[in-house]
């Protein structure tokens, strides 16, 4: 996120009119395009809000997969007052136990716990309890630094295959940790209008309209690195470049 | 419910030009009075709101706790394109687990699908599989028949003690199952003022008003019998009845 078209986004909002509640953000390995927003913005951005009167909704559950250095600090070590962190156990040790925490403004503590009861009454007791008893008893930090391993050689699989395979008017993000690169196509390609074909050779992906409210992001796909092994990945990657270019070369003769 | 009391709120609520959008009720051993739907009225309560278009919410996590006799079948069981069945793994295998279903009219589906997902994006698939395993290979009828008997013998040491400790101006429901009695006391008492006088006696209870929406419930109090022994229910019904007569005659010696 760049500091200056966030202040232009305030402006155009307000100008119309659309009260601001908060912003969200995915500081590290942001999904859906894995990149990660440098510290220096992550001041900026923190300055902005607060002078502007706006929650900052910190989300990070991938800020403990960095594969090359640690993630910057977290948002709310700047700023605990105009900062809602959500953490998360979905992406280091069990997405089915669908617990997670948040450290939240002491202003906004008693909404916030009346808004949960609310919506889910409480979370179970019996995945928190089996999450707490791992942390205590298992090496959870060993466990994650493996998994930062394996989701290392997947993305370099991921970006080699993309490099050999796809075309080269496609671009993608390089990212330094988490699940996913963001995948740009040429724009006349219409990703959603693709997968069927994709799917018929067996790879799938999340066409990037489903990232955006305004039908924008129709020529970007989504690609995940996290479950496939190296192996299938070098594989889907290969037969996707392949689906990618009759595309191209279909709409091309279309076009002319 | 009183089928006629139903048409009367249908009528004024629609005259303040209010919307109904359902009818949310607990059959089974309601919370917070222990009382039963009888199956004339459960009839008669599906026709009305089939003719007025209102979907009926049948929410039944005590069904299967009857002590004396099984429960009248579900009102869904007879009307299954206008009642949103609830069941729940709360009461009878673990509360802990979060785990319920739903039965929904063909109709509703998609949406409710989509309302859970953007509530909760899934439940625990761990504490799903958890449950279809106890299903699946413990003999859960028999656990739940062994608890019936458990909190029959709990009920009737409230019901004993009720009658032995509390005022005569007292009244109260006679649960065939469930968790719950409501205790109706003389109006002058008011049993969220009374609370703190209750726990110093070591004694808790949930004051009726938690059950309105407008403030009623004053002089009633939800009394539960599921987790004590019985000899702490004797107790505490007698500590309870203690602080309901001194309570009593301060009020009365007040308005004197």
């Amino acid at each position: 996120m760049i500091p200056q078209s966030l202040r232009d986004a305030i402006k155009v909002t307000r100008a119309a009119g659309r009260k601001i509640k908060f912003l969200y953000l995915i500081p590290n390995y942001q999904n859906p395009t894995g990149v990660l927003l440098p510290a220096t913005r992550r001041t900026e951005i923190l300055a902005i809000c607060r002078e502007e009167g706006i929650f900052v909704v910190e989300d990070n559950p991938y800020g403990l997969l960095g594969f090359d250095r640690p993630s910057p600090n977290a948002m709310r070590a700047e700023d605990s007052e105009n900062v809602i962190y959500l953490g998360s156990f979905s992406k280091t040790i069990a997405s089915g136990l669908r617990i997670g925490w948040a450290l939240v403004p002491q202003s906004l503590k008693d909404k916030l716990v009346i808004a949960s009861e609310s919506s889910i009454l409480c979370p179970s007791n019996f995945t928190q309890l089996t999450i707490a008893n791992y942390l205590t008893h298992q090496p959870w930090r060993d466990q994650i630094a493996s998994f930062c391993e394996v989701y290392k050689v997947r993305r370099d699989a991921m970006l080699e295959s993309l490099a050999e395979h796809f075309p080269q008017e496609a671009t993608w993000t390089k990212p330094g940790g988490g699940f996913y690169v963001w995948v740009n196509l040429p724009p006349e390609i219409d990703t959603k209008a693709m997968m069927p074909k994709a799917i018929v050779a067996k790879v799938a992906y999340v066409p990037g309209t489903a990232f955006y409210a305004d039908g924008f992001g129709s020529w970007s796909m989504r690609l995940s690195y996290c479950h496939p092994t190296p192996e299938r990945i070098r594989e889907g990657v290969k037969a996707l470049g392949h689906v990618v270019k009759q595309e191209m070369s279909r709409r091309g003769s279309a076009l002319n």
